[in-house]
This record gives structure tokens, C-alpha cells and sequence, in this order.
């Protein structure tokens, strides 16, 4: 099946640029709701996957072993800016388990924050794996690694904290994954349908709390986790910040790398999952915003939605050149 | 006619995202050599046609009446880093007319040259108009405004030089433009067809020294000033100037805003214009790469062409996880 249109740029009353995209919404019992494109695309869930790469961290014990927080938890699902906030909380969530920088394998890049940016540049200091987006998940893994006791490379594919990955992976998504790209933070990203991966936000979103298994229990507490820290998942201006405080806790949502979002709605039992085709991060926020305005979750009028469903770009002198938006069919 | 895959992003074996896009190929005489999509397309060609908005510069004597040199010409063709190279030359162009930063109205950005951007950072500077990667283009106006002693707002479409912008436009596209849109300088960015975009682009290719108009000796004087200073048309590890100086002065190339980019083939007296549907300039770039090699301008080996027919991504910690490449029918 095609993709459709999900998104598109408008300047000066012409449409310039248009996104192509694929989306689907299951529902509590794996069945879907509704699709747009091809729900059957094998992709790469990339960071839109992170609550699922945490679930062996909360179920094995080794969260409440480490005495983690919910914002703790929240910050194993984040993809965040590298502010001071975030990279103090991974730093003493390390120096809480007796480890330091040197034990993360996520490597180091320039914060997205632009005051510790800055402060970086400033005082001549290189930014560390703390800063890096992926430092919460990385965190999470080495936890779970002290728990289960294995070796320092924990984003080899065929170590435990990976394997037990793979296994939660493909529980959920109800899926054999056909094999992993490796993830800009260096651990393997495994692929899937983009209904196998709304059908696990499903799984979250019907997970309670006091369900029959652990991994239920831990989707259960990773989903409110995310949607009770929404600063932790990602930071300032960013959208999974905003459009999940828009939504005061009720839903969950992550974005990932390459187009893709994922949402778990858990009063309604949905799981949502988007790819777009081309990747861009513009077109998905547009698109999940589209998808949960529809959903009846998020209120088109707050400035949070606006920000994403009428994403005005102002040029250098302050003016308005152009627009990102929804595509008009898209969700319909 | 619909758009065609133009390059597409790989990672762990699998295609991770897909883009499309319009291309065509156009000769002297005005004839499309060679199309993919739908060359009918209406578009914005943003930065992509610098060099027609810096004709009415150099075929008013604006140019020579001020003294420019061949690096200000392709420095008035430029979508530049905002390296200290630019500013200066900037700064000393506007100086050269007895004007200053104030008379400029592209607004400032933080530059993309990243010595530059920490330069400013570490003494608590502003970035300054000189900054924008448009300012060489706004010098140009300025330029021919001096020389027409029009007001100070260039940048309104009614403006004698924004005028005299669209009446070149229109000739060497061969197309009465449709109307405009507010690019990020606050310029007026005047829409064609993508085909239009070639066709003027095929015009530049065929123009002579000794050329009948004016016009013609201005198109000359503007390619071979861009292909002569690659480094005032772009700068460090930019597609631009890296190309061109794999192409050794024999080609002239320009990338715009939203995934547009063109080409100048004097020897082969071709014109090339190519739109990414979705505004990717990881998409263009390969696209406009393979183009150039297609066409035996551009040696698949070099380094500066492997870079965009297989732009490899490392992480942060250096490892390979992607790469982007044309799609496998493209060119052809």
C-alpha cells in the first residue's frame, strides 16, 4: 500500500514541500483501528521505541534493586536535550550504582540545550556521554547490566541486557524482529511492522498496574513514568515535552529518529504508531499531533498543538515565511 | 506526473527512509534534454537561483561602477557558512560603499561555521547581519541600490530592485513567475517551474564573454565567478564548494533551501534544476551528485562525490549506521 500525504510546508500561499507517511492505531486487543499507508513497512522503531528497550530494566527487579524514582524511569525512555538538568540526573543516577561517565557506551555529542551548549563552549569543556540524548535508556541498561551481572559492553546485540531487549521487543510488538540496524547511540535498534510496533504501545496502554505479569506491571509504571515527567522525556520547546504536558498526563508519547512517533493513549486502550517516509522530524509532530487531536486527547486550540499543527516559521527579521501543517487528508 | 525516488537512507541492510523528487535537464536552446517527474512543477527555487538575482547587479555596471571583484560576484551567489572569511568580506564590501551593517535587511542568524559560532559564544556576542548566509546576496542588492538610488527597504517586491530582480527572473526562466514567497532573508523568492529553473540555468551555460546583451555577459561573469571562488559560495565541507572543486572551475552549482538544487554546464551548455519533494538537503545533495557524474563531470571516486553518493553516517562513537545514496534508478 502507498504511503499518503501526512504533511506538508506552505509559503507564500503555495505548497513548497510535502511529507509521505505511514501511520496506524490498534486497539487493546491487537486489532487495528484505523491505517494510512502500509501498517505492514518493516522499520526501525528508533527512539520511538525506548519505553519497550526499558521494559527488562523495570520487570527483572533491577529498577527497584537501584531504588529508582518515576523520573528516573521517565529519563530511561527520554531522548532529551542534554541540559544541566538532565545530564546532573544521569550523573548521580551513575554515581548512585558506584559507576561513572567512563561506563556508558552511548558516546558524547554536543548538547541540544543551547545554555549548556553554550556553557560547554564557554569554559572549554567537551560535551560527555552525559549530554548525549540517549544517556536515561544508556543509564537504564547499566543498571539492568549490575543487575544481571554481565560484561561492559552492553550494547553488543548478543549481550544480556540486549537480548532481554530483543525478547521484550518481540513480546509486545508480537513479532519476530528481522534482525536490528545499529542506533546512533550504538545499540542495536531492532526492526519491526509499524503495526507491530502500534500493537505495542497498545500493550502499554492496556498494561495496569496490578496485572499478571511483571512486564505488564512495568509498562504499566514506564507509561505513567513518561507522562508524569514529561520535562525528563525530552526538555524545553521540544514536542514530546509540550504536547504531553498539553495532555496532562494522560498519554505518552516519544518521537524517534527518521520520522517515526509512537503514542500510548491508556484510557482509550489505543496504541498509535507513525513512519514518515522521508524521515523528517517536521512532518511527524504535525502528523501524531493530527492523530491525537483526532483521538479526541489533545485540544487543537492549546498553543502546544498550534505549535505543531500550525508550525509558523518566522525568518531572521521575525516574519512569518511559512507554515508546516497536518496535509489536509491527513488524519481526515 | 508523479515524483521518482531520488535517494533513500540505509542502516543495518534495510531502507530506512525514502526520498522523492522532480529533476530535469535542459539544453541551449532551451530543449529538455531529460526528466524524471514532473518538470511542470511549480516551485520555490530558493537560494538555488542567487545567481539570477545577482544579474541585474553586474549587467546595471552596478558591479563595476563599485569595483567588484570576481570573489564578490560569487560572493553575491552565496548561501555562505558565516565563517570569518565571509563576514570580512562582507563587511568590507559594505564599508567599500560607505555603508554599514545597519543598511543590510537579510536579519542575523548564528553562523554555521562552527569556529565562527564559538568565537561569538566565548565573548558574548551577537551574530550580526554579515552572519546570514545570504548577506553576500544582500550586499548585491545594496550594490545595484546605491546605483539606483532606490530606498532603503530593498527587500520589498516593489522595490526598483526587487523589480528589477523579477524582470531578469522571468526572462531567463522564460516564464512569467506566478508570484512569490518571503524567503528566510525577507527577499522575495520568486516561483517558476522547475523546468523554468533548468531553462535559466541552461542560459548561464551558454552565456559568452562576448555575448550580445549585457544580460548574457552578466550570466557569464557570475558562473565563472562561482565556480572560480568555491569557497565564497558555500565554505568548509559544503556540497557547493567541495563540488565545484572536484569539478576543477568547469562547473558551477547551487543548492536552495527545501531540497532544490542547480547546475551550470557550460562546456556541455546544460542547465540542471532539481527539487526534493520533501525539502531534504541530505537528498538533493546525492541527487545532484549523480547527476553530475551521470553527465561525466564529476568523477564517482572523488572523495567529494562519495561523500554525497555515500554519505556515510557515524555515531558518536564512530561507527557506521547509515549511509544515504541515491535511489537505485537515479539517475539512471
Amino acid at each position: 500500500m502507498n504511503a499518503v500525504p501526512v504533511a506538508e510546508l506552505w509559503r507564500g500561499g503555495r505548497l513548497e514541500s510535502a511529507h509521505l507517511g505511514h501511520a496506524v492505531i490498534v486497539d487493546g486487543a491487537g486489532q487495528v483501528v484505523q491505517a494510512w499507508g502500509d501498517p505492514g513497512l518493516t522499520i526501525y522503531p528508533r527512539s520511538a521505541c525506548k519505553m519497550i528497550q526499558a521494559l527488562p530494566l523495570v520487570e527483572s527487579g533491577a529498577a527497584d534493586r537501584a531504588g529508582l524514582t518515576s523520573s528516573q524511569l521517565a529519563l530511561s525512555c527520554a531522548s532529551h536535550q542534554g541540559a544541566a538538568l538532565h545530564r546532573q540526573a544521569v550523573g548521580n543516577w551513575l554515581e548512585g550504582l558506584g559507576l561513572g561517565e567512563s561506563d556508558l557506551r552511548c558516546g558524547a555529542h554536543e548538547p541540544y540545550d543551547l545554555a549548556e551548549r553554550n556553557r560547554l563552549i564557554k569554559t572549554d569543556e567537551s560535551p560527555c556521554q552525559y549530554h548525549n540524548n540517549c544517556s536515561g535508556k544508556h543509564a537504564g541498561f547499566v543498571t539492568l547490566n549490575q543487575h544481571l551481572g554481565g560484561g561492559s559492553e552492553y550494547v553488543e546485540p548478543d549481550h544480556p541486557v540486549q537480548k532481554a531487549v530483543r525478547e521484550a521487543f518481540e513480546d509486545v510488538t508480537g513479532e519476530v524482529s528481522p534482525g536490528f540496524g545499529i542506533d546512533g547511540c550504538s545499540a542495536p535498534n531492532f526492526a519491526t511492522s509499524l503495526v507491530g510496533l502500534a500493537r505495542s504501545m497498545a500493550y502499554f496502554a492496556k498494561a495496569r498496574e496490578d496485572g499478571p505479569s511483571a512486564r505488564e506491571k512495568a509498562a504499566y509504571r514506564l507509561t505513567r513514568a513518561m507522562a508524569a515527567h514529561p520535562m525528563m522525556v525530552a526538555g524545553e520547546g521540544r514536542a514530546c515535552t509540550e504536547l504531553m504536558q498539553a495532555m496532562a498526563g494522560k498519554v505518552s508519547i516519544k518521537t524517534g529518529a527518521e520520522g517515526v512517533f509512537t503514542a500510548i493513549l491508556p484510557e482509550q486502550g489505543l496504541g498509535i504508531a507513525l513512519k514518515v517516509v522521508d524521515g523528517a522530524s517536521r512532518a511527524s509532530e504535525a502528523a501524531i499531533a493530527g492523530l491525537l487531536v483526532k483521538l479526541g486527547v489533545l485540544e487543537a486550540g492549546h498553543p502546544a498543538a498550534q505549535k505543531r499543527l500550525n508550525a509558523v516559521q518566522r525568518n531572521c527579521r521575525g516574519i512569518e515565511a511559512a507554515f508546516v501543517r497536518p496535509a489536509a487528508d491527513f488524519p481526515g
